[in-house]
């Protein structure tokens, strides 16, 4: 077998074997196969895609590249969630003690951030004490007693995938739906998940700008779960503005705490409900979505999902105290407040700017090396649909020491971010369609 | 400017600029762009192609990669011939003397081989003490003197064309129109032509195997003429069988021999006059086809034509007896005949197989290092449209020491190629069009 055959097949439109697929794969991974062969495939895929056989292969063999994570010491069904990224996202904070707190096992290994605000488990950092690194043994004992843990990424995980990702980024060939899917999935079924539940954004602020991508690529990701025994499930929520106010490490925590306890902003709150629900089905403690809505809500109002939390921070050496009072988390040392000059309705919030805002106050990494500053960031008052009148307050910005140059550049950002309109904006749906084995649902 | 911002935007399906591709192509020659980047370009635009502009852009870019060989100390208008390759193409050695003879300078560097039989300065090698190592200054005196002179490819011509296509080779990148004509025009420019006569061929037998790919291939090296202004004309010739009777370095010299004293095969003699009719035309030495048709003929009937090759032969340290008692030049020892069982009319000859038996008998290199046996081949003896009877001899081997498999494999090769048919076949056109800055012209 040739790897210059390979391409060309794929060049000229063929189906690739998987005995093809994992020449590439595993030879590219052991060096034996050169970037300069794999960049050129990765063009070949782009313009002439692969079936859901060869997807699914490919997130197999990727899968299969390095460690594969073993979860069968954890008892129940593992029902992994992952969100194709976002401003604001602070879901798997929310998700991850709410379904346990339902009887469905959370053991989570996140990333932290390049870019925008820290990854998951930076911003899990801003509770002081919290250790995001435990054992393979902690890590079970806590699922199994606590119910849910989130750690670093740890060990071999899919080196082709991080390897292949790396060279897409430099040969433009990141966008090809079949690629992105599989470098996620196959991160998913190495963390050894039995079942996904996936948050695919669209809008402006998300890496697909349209409805259409995004079904798109929910659709190849829900094949490759079936092609390979995980039951998958997407639900296209909107990234057309930052998903609840808070952007920033702390700040995001606080938030989460508050849509625990029923008082977060409703549409983190609703996307929260929606894609535990579907964890919940999929783990196998709900008949349906209804039912499974009906649980979760209970587990917020009874303060049995913000218990919850407090465990999973104890049982992580973070300081259960500031779930309960999240006063005492990281604050900035002070406030400086965007406001408007023009009336009108809030178009459109440009999520980009914002999360550009955020980094350029220290809240997210410019490159691996950054420190991030977990206490600063920026609040929205206004959200798309909201009247404002002039001299109206749109963000907060929490702020420590910072370079007076990089400050005016965020709050230019956060003022350039919102679009203001004279006329009312209809509200915009919060999720557009669901994609499962069965199809799309559009809503 | 970065290398990933210009791969993005030739996937896009955009123009890119002249500092674009000259970016690309020094960078790369320079090794501060690495491959990895120019394949997932090359397969950019093996989807995307490229616009005549950007061709010869890209032409004029790897031809200012290297060394330009400035001609200017040869009085006279210097016209270039190149073949996009075949089997039995002898054609070089019989259009250096002959447009020579007629007033247009020659000044030619050829290469050397990898395939079937040897390249035109293998075979010139063929005649004994011909060297093929002129120092530039001997080789322009030579040209000014005789009139022509054919070297081998010295100094660092087209290093990016080199180093691009040693990577297209491995990244099925190779079947690229706008690729392969920046490739062949770009050595032609660095060589010093100031107008071209390009030879496409056509079939089963060449490297485009339709007319309409030959056409395109030559409407796009013709618009690179125009772009970089260097007049140039493609003729499409047939390669569904081999040109002329003979494949291997000696015979073949035997047959261009042959040609120059006016008793060639038609084929052979026709393709040559069409092309240096065009050469004496774009060399200012005819007003027309017609007129340049005339001259030839004479320069051919007067003895004038094989007399310049004699001179050349000479100034070259060649021995030029051979030339006026070809009897002389290398033979192998032994004749090994083909015959055909089937009764018919040859449909066609495989020139592939044709190659390939040539290769097995030492005619050609199989690898850079292979040592080529001059004096083998294989003499045709039924060309299309001939009747067969059974037991007719097809083709005569010409045979030294070689491992009887390999000689075998040789005539099963040359059987193999022939197909015979019981219906008498139509003759073939042996000049398809004529691709002018003009249009094209079909035959």
């Amino acid at each position: 077998m040739r790897a210059v055959d390979i391409i060309q097949k794929k060049r000229d439109g063929k189906e690739l074997t998987r005995e093809e697929i994992s020449f590439l794969v595993q030879g590219y991974t052991r060096g034996e196969i050169p970037d300069y062969q794999l960049s050129a495939w990765a063009m070949a895929v782009y313009f002439q895609g692969m079936s859901a056989r060869e997807t699914g292969d490919l997130t197999l063999e990727m899968a299969e590249s390095g460690d594969v994570v073993d979860l069968s010491p954890i008892a129940g069904i593992k029902v992994d969630k992952h969100s194709t990224g976002g401003v604001g996202d602070k879901t798997t904070i929310v998700l991850a003690p709410l379904v346990a707190a339902a009887g469905v096992p959370v053991a989570k290994m996140s990333g932290r951030g390049l870019g925008h605000t820290g990854g998951t488990i930076d911003k899990l950092e801003a509770i002081s004490g919290f250790t995001v690194e435990l054992s393979r043994k902690q890590f079970f004992r806590q699922v199994n007693e606590v119910g849910a843990a989130v750690i670093g990424q740890s060990g071999n995980i899919t080196p082709a995938d991080k390897k292949l990702y790396g060279l897409r980024d430099v040969t433009a060939t990141v966008e090809s739906i079949p690629l992105i899917a599989s470098s996620v999935m196959s991160k998913k079924i190495a963390a050894g998940a039995d079942a996904i539940v996936l948050d695919v954004k669209t809008g402006s602020g998300a890496f697909m700008k349209t409805l259409d991508d995004s079904i798109e690529l929910a659709k190849a990701m829900v094949d490759i779960g079936s092609h390979v025994g995980r039951h998958t499930v997407a639900v296209i929520s909107d990234m057309d503005q930052p998903l609840g106010y808070n952007i920033g490490n702390s700040l995001e925590i606080k938030e989460a705490i508050d849509t625990l306890r029923g008082q977060g902003p409703k549409d983190l709150e609703e996307v929260s409900l929606i894609l535990a629900s579907h964890m919940l089905v999929l783990g196998g403690k709900a008949g349906d979505e209804q039912e499974a809505r009906e649980i979760l809500e209970k587990l917020i109002s009874s303060g049995a999902a913000l218990e919850k939390l407090k465990d999973m921070v104890a049982a992580q050496n973070g300081n259960p105290e500031q779930i309960m009072n999240p006063d005492l988390l990281p604050s900035a040392a002070r406030t400086v407040e965007v406001r408007t000059v023009q009336a009108g309705y809030v178009e459109s919030i440009q999520a980009e700017n914002i999360g550009v805002a955020a980094m350029l106050l220290g809240a997210g990494r410019e490159t691996k090396e950054s420190v991030i500053d977990l206490a600063v960031g920026i609040e929205l008052r206004k959200k798309v649909g909201e009247a404002v009148e002039s001299g109206d307050l749109l963000a907060v910005l929490h702020v420590n020491e910072v370079d007076p140059t990089r400050l005016g550049e965020a709050e230019k950002k956060v003022l350039e971010a919102y679009s203001i309109t004279p006329q009312a904006v209809p509200a915009q749906p919060l999720i557009y369609a669901l994609v499962t084995r069965e199809g799309v649902t559009r809503y």
